[in-house]
């Protein structure tokens, strides 16, 4: 069955290990990859341009952005950023699923655009734990770590607009969720139906 | 988490290896069980009261459908069988996943009562295995063969009424598919976000 890949937003709160969790993801997953974002800011030492970013000029994205190439685009002090269309489209048609690490605004940009997408949130375990992770980064004052546990919350309160909860308690338990949601969303019959209805030829 | 079981009801024309499926399923799962029917059918030779069946005066039966105890029900050749609503829900509560195993009509009269249930179909692999497995029964006529062919594609294209696909074509990727959808759909948004905004305080 040469079926599309699942086309995926995953965001959460700081403090969740949303990156750590992704990474493990991808390494443990080759069917599953992340997303190369377009930017119109510099590289950064190491930084090779179609594997970590798309390094475009400011010209280039803007005229990109009027032919609507972007899946979504935000500009970040002065710089832009985006997900460009094609590549994401490509992966998409060799049956690889796509996995956009964004916030909340990107992802409800790519909702309008494209339907199919699955909007996973990643949580931590309880109240105490985003706290104690807020604090072990320990670089903060109590005012700014206040303010990042407050926002963490209006955050956790945009879950609704999400698909699935991940909880971030086991990086092995939380990994293998991921996996089986795009098992489930590939096998679900709005995704699957024409092909099986094809294959027994019963017609749509 | 003290999360309520999921309801699934499993259907599949014959020849698809759905009884095998579900027997190795329920052998490997022990949060996953098959749901007990009543009947008012006469108890075979080692059948056990509560474990295979509820059996049931047919007065008993039909009070208890009056009084709508039943999430599905139907008369087969004279006997009623149905599917004690108060069963099901107690194991629900407890975070016991059920199985039905069922047809498409009791599934549909399902779906109306109970909005939560999960909706799965298994299907073969292609049309050539499904001929070679109704085959293989051997019992029958070619006339019978044809028929039981021709019924199972109706089947087939019932599908669409249904939440997920299940390809039987390995047992243990169905399997694993099957309890794949039972993590994602316990992990979804709709079924748990009031568990997580409540446990965040941040208020539905």
């Amino acid at each position: 069955m040469n079926q599309k890949g699942l086309l995926m937003v995953i965001s959460g709160p700081s403090g969740t290990g949303k990156g750590t969790l992704v990474k493990h993801l991808l390494k443990r997953n080759n069917r599953i990859q992340l997303s190369v974002s377009a930017t119109t800011r510099n590289p950064r030492p190491g930084e090779v341009d179609g594997v970590n970013y798309f390094f475009l000029k400011e010209a280039e994205f803007k005229e990109k952005l009027a032919q609507d190439e972007f899946l979504e685009h935000a500009e970040v002090y002065g710089n832009y950023y985006g997900t460009p269309k094609a590549f994401v489209e490509d992966q998409l048609n060799k049956g690889q699923s796509v996995l956009l690490e964004i916030d909340i605004v990107g992802a409800l940009q790519i909702r309008e655009k494209f339907e199919e997408v699955v909007f996973l949130f990643v949580i931590p375990p309880s109240l105490k734990e985003l706290q104690r992770r807020i604090k072990t980064r320990g670089t903060e004052t109590q005012e700014q770590m206040a303010k990042r546990m407050d926002s963490a919350l209006e955050e956790i309160k945009e879950l609704k607009q999400y698909d699935y909860v991940i909880l971030n308690d086991q990086i092995h338990k939380a990994t293998r969720l991921i996996e089986s949601i795009v098992e489930a969303e590939l096998a679900s019959v709005k995704r699957s139906q024409s092909y099986w209805l094809d294959l027994f030829g019963v017609g749509r």
